[in-house]
C-alpha cells in the first residue's frame, strides 16, 4: 500500500466522477432529502493502520439512510453470536426485487429475504430493540465510538419527514406483524427505524466506522466486536444484498462488499485493508449513488483490490 | 312463482345442507368469530312482492363482515351516480388472488382490482367517508331502513377484535396511502371499515336489505336509491367479484350475483324476483360458507332461476 | 321482441360505433391479421325463433381466433357431461392476468385458471383430441352444422402464420407438458389449436352458431347438444372469463356472457332470446374489439336485455 | 500453503461429510440421474502451482450439469471481451427464484436475470452458437484442454434423457424466442444446451478445468483465455448467482465463488490459490449437493481462505 498515492488517486476519481451527477436524480420521497445539491461529492478512505485520506465534501454530513442497517445487524450478531435466532426471522438471500417490495414478503409469508431490504431491516431493529430496549441509541453509541465523533446524531427534520411519509414501511411492518414476525408494537419499531435512517454522518466518519469489518471484527478501541467469522459473514451479506437490486452488477463491476443509502452514500469494505466511503446525492434508478458507484469502480480498477 | 312451495323448499334445503358443515372451518382470525357454533344454519328468501320465507336460524344475528361491502358501494353510487370518481380509484375486474393479498395491489400500484377485495373496500369506505363525513353511520342507517330493523348495530366485541388483529388490513391501507389512494387518515378509514364489518344482522334482515338490488334500485319505502342501470352494475360486480377467489366457481354452479362474508353469511340477488340469504359459519377454504353455497346451488337448481 | 325494430337498431349502432375504430389497433402479432382494414364493421343478431338481422360487413368472414374456444369447450362437455375430468385439469376462475401469461400458470402448477385463457384452451384441445382423435375436425363439423354454412373452414395462411409465430403458446404447452397436464404430444396439440383459431367465419355465421347457448343447449337441427345446465355453465364461464382481462368491465357495462377474439369478433349470448355477434378489427389494449364492445353496450342499453 | 496437509484435510472432510448424504435426495427428473448412489463422495483440490490433491470418488465421472454454464460463459467473454453484446440479452443479478422459473422471465420480458439460471444459460448457448457455429463442441474442446483429459465427453444416455424430459427448458426457450431473445432455432439451442449439461467429468478434471479462474484467466497451456478483469467478473457472477436460490447462504457460510450442478458436483474458486471440486449426488432442496456444500464450508473454515 506504500506505493499508492491516495491523495492524488482520490482527487483524480473526484474529477472524473463529478460530471456524472447530472445523469441521476436526488431522492425526493421526503422533502428533507430532495433539497440536497446533486452536485456534491466526497470520498474518504480509512486504512486498517489508522490513516484517513479524503477529498471533496468528505467531512460534510449527509443522511446515512440504509447504510445504518449494517451497524444494526452487526450489533445483533455481536450480542447474540452464532446462536442468534435472527436468522429464523430473516433470510440471507439476495432479493431480486425493489428494496421496499411487499410482493416477495407476502410470497415468503412475512420472512424477509435478507436484513438489508427494508422489511428485513425492520426485523433487525425489532430484534435489537428486544435485546437492548433502545435500538436507536445502541446504533448511535456504536457509530459515535467507531467514528470518533461524539456528536453524531440524527437529523430531526429528516426523522420527522420519514415518519410522515413512511406509509410504505408501515405497510411492511403491519404485514410482518400479521405474520407474527415483529415482537414489539409496530409504531415503536417504525420510530426506531426512522431515527436510525436519519443519522447524519460524513464520508470520513462512515469510513472510520466501517473499519471494524475490514479489521475482522476489531473495534476502534482494540476490543473485538465479534469474531472474524462474523465479520466475514456481514461482508458476505453486504456483497450479495447491500446495494438493492444492483448487487450483482456491483459485484461484477466493483467486487467489494458495499452498502448504499438513498441519501447518496455508499460504504465499501476492503477486508484487511480499509473502508472506503463515497457520497454523491444523485441516484441511479436502482437507488445507488451514480457518482459513488463509479468512484468505487475506479478505486478498485486502479488499486486492483477486488476480492475476486 | 305461485307454484313453488317455499316453506317446504327451504326446509328441504336446510336438511340437505346441514351435515356439510362438518367439512368446513369457522373463521378464527379473531376470537369473537371463532366461538360461533359451526352447525348453525339459517336461510331466508324475500320476494320483490314483499313476502319473506325463512327456515332454521334465520332470525339469529351474525357478523355480516364483507357482505356490508355491497351496501357501502351502493351508497357511493347512489350519491355520485355515473360521474363518480370512485372508478378511477378502484377497478371492476375479478382478482384471481386471495381477498387480502398485497401482491396484486403492488403490481397494480395501489389501485385495487375491485371494490369487494379488502383493499377495494377500504377505498370505498374512504370515498364514502369523504362524501358523508361518517361512512359507518351511513351504512348503518341504510341497513336499518331497508331491513326494517331499527336496532341493527355493530357487535362491539367483534369490532374491537377486528381492530386488534387488523394488521393485514392496516398494511393494505398504509400501502394505498403511500400510493395516494386514500384521502382520509389511515386510522380513521380502518376504524369505519372495521365497524362496518362488525354489523350483526340475521338472514331475514339481510334478505330484506338486499331487495333494492332485485327491485332495480327501489328502496323499501318506494323511493329509488339509484337507477336500474346502477342496480345492474352492482349485481354484475357481485357476480364477478363477490365471493373471493371462487366467483367463477359460484357463477358456474349457482349463476346468481352474490356476496359472502367470513361470518358465514351469503346474500344472493335474483333480479326481478327477490333476495336470498343463507348463513352457516363453517367456511370452505375459499372463505365462503360451505352450507350457504350449497343452499344457493340447491335453490337455483330447484327453481331454475339462474340468470344464465 | 315484436316492438323492437332490429334493422334500424343495428344500423344506428353501426353508425355510432364505426368512428371509434380509429382509437384501436389491429392485432399484428402475425402478418395475416395485421393486414385487415381496421375500419371494417359488421353486426348480426340471430333470434331463438330463427330470424337473423344484420348490418354492415356482417357476411364478411374474419379470423374467429379465441371465439372458437367456446365451441371446443362445449364439445367436451357434450361428450362427457358432468362426469368430465376436464375440471381436474383446468379451473373456472377469472384470471386477472393477460390471456397468455405464464406467471399464473406457474404459480398454480400447470393448472390453467379457466378454459378461455390460452393455456386452458390448449388443455381443452388436448382433451377433445383424446376424446375424438381429431379436435380440429370436430370443431369444424360443429360450426358448419350450426352456422348452416358447409364451407366454413380455416384460413390456411393464418394457420401457417400462427404456427410460425406461436412461440408463446408453445411455451405454455411445454410448461403444461412438464406438469403432466397434456396427454398428447405438444406439437400435435399446438397444431389443432392453431387451426381452430384460424377458422374464418362471418358475424352471421357466428351468431347462428351461438344460438345453441341461447336455446339452452338445443342445436340447429333440434337435437340437444347438452343439458340446459351445461348451457348455463358455459354462459357463466363466458361471462366471468370470456373477454380476457376485461371480463369484469364487460359484465359491468354490457351484462351478457360474451367471448371475444383478437381477430376483432365478439359473440354474446342473450339466454332465451338470441345470439349477437359484432366484428371490428381495431382492438382495445385489453384485446377486445373497440367497436364490438361498444356495439354490445348500445344493444343492451337499448333493449334492456342485460342478464342482471 | 506449505503448512497445510491437504491429503489429511481432504480425508477428514470426507469422513465428516459422508454421513450427511442421507439427508438429501438424488435428482430424479431424469432416470439417468436418479440411479446414482447417493452415498458417493469425492473431493479434489488443484493448486495454481499445478498440484492436485484428491480423496474418495474423485476420479469417478458424473454429470456436470449446470457447472458447464461457467465454461460456456467464459468462452463468450473470451471471444468477445468487454464489447460483448451478451449483457444486453442477459442480466447479472441474483434471481431470488428457483433456477427454472418462468415467472421472473416474464416479468422481465424475456431477459434472464443472470447467465446461470437456465434461461440465461440458454441465451449464453445461443450466443456461443452464433459465435462458433457449434457451441457444444467449443465447450467440450475447452474442458478437454483444461482438464488434460482428451476423452471427456457427454453421457449419451443423459443427453437423450434430458431432451425427452426437457419440457420446462423448452418452455423457457420458446418464451425467449417469442421475446426475440434467441437468434437460433429453439430446437438447435436446446440440443446444444442438453448436450453441454450431459458432459461427464470427475472432481479432479473439474478442479483442473477451473484453475483458469484462479489464475486470473491463464489457461493450462500458459496462454491467456481472457483478461484478469474478465476472470474476476466470472468469479463475481459465480458468487452472487452460482448456486441457485442459495447463493446468499453459500456466500455467508463458505465465502467463495462457486457453481453447482444437480448431478451433485460443486466447483469453487480460490482466487490466486486454486480450484476445489466436491461431488455428492444427494441434493439439498435448494438443488445443491448436501455433502459438497458442507465440504466447502469445512475447507474454508480450516484454511481461512474465504474471500471476505
Amino acid at each position: 500500500m506504500n506505493d499508492i498515492d491516495f491523495p492524488s488517486l482520490l482527487a483524480e476519481i473526484s474529477s472524473a466522477v463529478r460530471p456524472l451527477s447530472a445523469r441521476g436524480k436526488v431522492a425526493d420521497y421526503i422533502p428533507a432529502l430532495g433539497s440536497v445539491d446533486p452536485a456534491r461529492f466526497g470520498i474518504a478512505f480509512a486504512t486498517v493502520e489508522g490513516k484517513v485520506f479524503a477529498h471533496g465534501d468528505a467531512t460534510e454530513r449527509f443522511s446515512v439512510q440504509s447504510i445504518a442497517k449494517v451497524f444494526a445487524l452487526s450489533l445483533v450478531l455481536a450480542g447474540e453470536g452464532e446462536s442468534t435466532k435472527l436468522w429464523r426471522r430473516v433470510g440471507r438471500e439476495p432479493s431480486g426485487n425493489p428494496f421496499n417490495s411487499l410482493i416477495q414478503l407476502e410470497l415468503e409469508r412475512g420472512i424477509p429475504r435478507n436484513p438489508f431490504i427494508n422489511a428485513g431491516a425492520l426485523v433487525v431493529v425489532d430484534h435489537l430493540l428486544a435485546m437492548t430496549g433502545d435500538s436507536f441509541s445502541a446504533v448511535r453509541s456504536f457509530v459515535r465510538a467507531e467514528s470518533g465523533s461524539a456528536d453524531v446524531d440524527l437529523d430531526a427534520e429528516v426523522a420527522r419527514s420519514e415518519a410522515l411519509h413512511g406509509h410504505r414501511n408501515a405497510a411492511l411492518a403491519h404485514f410482518m406483524k400479521s405474520c407474527d414476525n415483529l415482537s414489539n408494537p409496530v409504531g415503536q419499531v417504525l420510530d426506531h427505524y426512522f431515527r436510525q435512517c436519519s443519522l447524519a454522518m460524513s464520508c470520513v466518519e462512515l469510513a472510520r466506522t466501517g473499519l471494524f469489518l475490514a479489521r475482522h471484527g476489531e473495534c476502534a478501541d482494540g476490543t473485538q466486536l465479534f469474531s472474524s467469522s462474523d465479520a466475514k459473514r456481514v461482508n458476505a451479506v453486504m456483497l450479495t444484498c447491500g446495494t438493492y437490486d444492483a448487487a450483482g452488477e456491483l459485484a461484477f463491476r466493483v467486487g467489494l462488499p458495499a452498502k448504499s443509502g438513498v441519501g447518496g452514500g455508499i460504504l465499501a469494505i476492503l477486508p484487511g485493508r480499509g473502508a472506503l466511503c463515497a457520497w454523491g446525492p444523485a441516484l441511479h434508478k436502482s437507488g445507488n449513488s451514480i457518482t459513488g458507484v463509479e468512484a468505487l469502480d475506479r478505486f478498485t480498477t486502479h488499486t486492483g483490490w477486488s476480492i475476486f
